[in-house]
């Protein structure tokens, strides 16, 4: 008779209900993808309400309220850390690998954080440990880039992997809502958190890009170290201009490694053209566009959040994990040799083409003045739009494309520009990503 | 010492030597990702000219001109299919799946035409036998369906399977040339056969279909059971029609479980909403949308043919096998026990929104008439528009989407029109997919 996995799972709020549902709903097809039958052994949450859940679905799962517990046990192979945060998760997927127990883990911020260490006491441990849903939720960019881009070389990554920004931005694209606004909508609507901040200020996706990084680059990078920009400073204007120019603005997370060898990492609002798949990612949805040097471009998109599609990519794992477990397979290997540059390029070196929104004063001269100011610092402009502005009499607008230069020198010459009479408010600058 | 995995490649045109480059090229990294040393000992092509090019980049590799000498190896753990057809490349799968070795396919054809026999072989020796590459390219929808959704219950499958037809319509949206001769500069080109035959009407990706419905939905079809229409019949006149109701039109593949239990399988041309991702998937490139119960939609895209992106999927099965081969893991099933229908609807009971377009005589009362058959006949029109034809004096075009309909009614109706004097030429009927 098949030896039989058995899963402890650590955490069980929407997310974690949604693993329940999908093991027990699917134990037929699961149990034959993975050789053997796959049992929930037991689920741990300090909310009884939460337990008395599970224990509706199937009243032989071992309820806890201590996850720490879960780890101990020894009818437990796998354990699924959906806790969240980083300090307590990092102590219990240290207790399940030094306890021989693999671990699927949903909590990018713990990977982004601690990863290094914690894949190599997996690795010490003859453990596996599985985030596929760290990044980009229902999207198996982890399984893509590690097993099917596997003899390719990736030569970037770009991703709306923040759904939050996404949605807030989508909306103020389709309704002119302002930013305030439009955060406001996103909580109501359950797209944003109480305390959006994370997902607002670029944080969160910041975290999920130094995941990928490491896939594809590997890059060893903290979060903190990645030039981050979030989404508050985006105007309904600037959404309005970009469109005119033939641009959507997304929530935008890039890597790539440059041909100097330094790495080109940066989370922050950027235009996209119209002609690129991301340009098209709408709402909540997430997306990533990996480059490969023999594949060629390549493009996933799916819900990045939600207990179904999270909880999918978190038993996509576990059945992955009990497949080669059961065959006896060993455990797949994440770090591996970077030889390459782990320097992060500064923010002020990078080569880009920009949009730049001026607020001047609405009288003759001023434009000649401007693009003579540009010139002057080797910014050629590409296409220019001047507006008055509706709301504020005596003051026009005047959004530009510039062609390709050096960000350093773009904000030297706008710090130059807006300490002249010339703006009447600070120049808003994003980034074209194309 | 590890074991080495040894490789046998059969085939090398432009594919095979892709795979190749990308074996050589990274055999660093794809040792580290198999586990141990992944060697390519043998390639079989009755051209000696291809073999000179593998001999150039490897004086190691034993060069033959016979497939079948490769399949006899005993220094051969897995072998690459990749002459095409499906006669001979079936005697060839067998004999290898018989000598007990693993096989890597890109062959469509032979795995839609002969897919169930072949697994059954091979499970029953014990063998593995892959094929990310014969659906899409190097889109990783097999690895996907099969391992990232395992958990989940797919609804629909909806793609963009056959770059030529992609390629010829897209050119037609982009310039307004006719059918004609957009395929001509796609065989120019280099994006369409001589015989652009298997393409263009559909077969192709029926091929494709016929084992992407095998995977999600169980179903044992052959391609020849598929509805299947090609991209000829489609007018420049179409195309810009639906893009003023707001809809590109696309080659697609769909393959959907409808609750009356039958499958939805069909390839055709078809209107897709302009918000939709798949309406932006231009040129050579393949698209797949995979709707999951609990995973929401998913969409993946990339290119569908050409050398890198093909060896890179034939070389992602290479390591995948190699890695599990090593491991001693059990070899995948393919044949998921299928408790559904296998009934495929008939295309007269689809029930869908149609766009048809009406060649009239340009007189008063046509619109009238016709709009009152329609109507007799049960169908509702949701959009119309009428143009007096440039080409031809005295005719007119009435272009129209209907609300949701059945096609038999529709086509009878279409039937009772075009024998009337009110059509000058037989009406265009394309489905809209949504």
């Amino acid at each position: 008779m098949d030896r039989e996995i058995r899963v402890g799972l650590c955490g069980c709020g929407v997310i974690g209900e949604g693993v329940v549902t999908a093991l027990l709903q699917h134990a037929d097809v699961i149990g034959e993808r993975v050789g053997g039958p796959l049992k929930l052994a037991a689920v741990a949450d300090k909310d009884p309400a939460r337990l008395d859940i599970v224990r509706a679905q199937d009243p032989n799962i071992s309820l806890i309220d201590d996850a720490f517990e879960i780890v101990a046990r020894d009818d437990v192979d796998i354990v699924v850390e959906l806790i969240g945060g980083v300090e307590v998760a990092d102590r219990l997927v240290r207790a399940a690998l030094d306890a021989k127990k693999h671990v699927v883990t949903a909590n990018k911020a713990l990977l982004a954080e601690r990863g290094g260490a914690l894949f190599a006491l997996a690795e010490a441990n003859g453990c596996d440990l599985y985030f596929e849903a760290a990044v980009a939720g229902a999207i198996p960019v982890i399984r893509v880039i590690r097993e099917s881009l596997a003899a390719d070389r990736i030569l970037s990554v770009r991703g709306i992997i923040n759904g939050t920004s996404n949605y807030i931005l989508s909306s103020m694209a389709n309704d002119g809502a302002a930013f305030a606004d439009a955060l406001k909508a996103a909580q109501q609507a359950g797209f944003a958190e109480a305390d959006p901040t994370l997902d607002i200020t670029g944080g969160d996706a910041g975290h999920k890009l130094a995941i990928l990084a490491a896939l594809a680059f590997g890059a060893r990078v903290l979060p903190g170290e990645i030039p981050t920009e979030g989404i508050e400073s985006v105007d309904p204007r600037d959404i309005q201009y970009a469109r005119n120019f033939g641009y959507a603005i997304r929530p935008l997370a890039v890597a790539q490694r440059l041909q100097t060898g330094a790495l080109d990492l940066r989370v922050h609002p950027a235009l996209v053209p119209e002609g690129d798949p991301l340009a098209h990612v709408d709402g909540a949805l997430n997306a990533v566009a990996i480059q490969g040097a023999m594949v060629g471009p390549s493009f996933l998109s799916g819900l990045g959040a939600g207990a179904g599609p999270t909880a999918t990519s978190v038993a996509g794992d576990i059945i992955d994990i009990a497949k080669n477990s059961l065959a006896g397979a060993p455990v797949r290997r994440w770090n591996l040799s970077s030889d390459g540059d782990q320097k992060i390029q500064a923010i002020a070196d990078l080569s880009s083409r920009y949009y730049l929104r001026f607020s001047v004063r609405d009288e003759s001269g001023v434009l000649a003045a401007l693009s003579g100011k540009l010139g002057d610092s080797g910014i050629s402009i590409e296409k220019m739009v001047q507006d008055v502005d509706a709301g504020d009499a005596g003051t026009a607008s005047i959004a530009m494309l510039t062609h390709n230069t050096h960000e350093g020198g773009v904000r030297d010459s706008l710090h130059a520009i807006d300490n002249t009479d010339l703006t009447t408010a600070p120049t808003h600058l994003i980034r074209i990503v194309e």
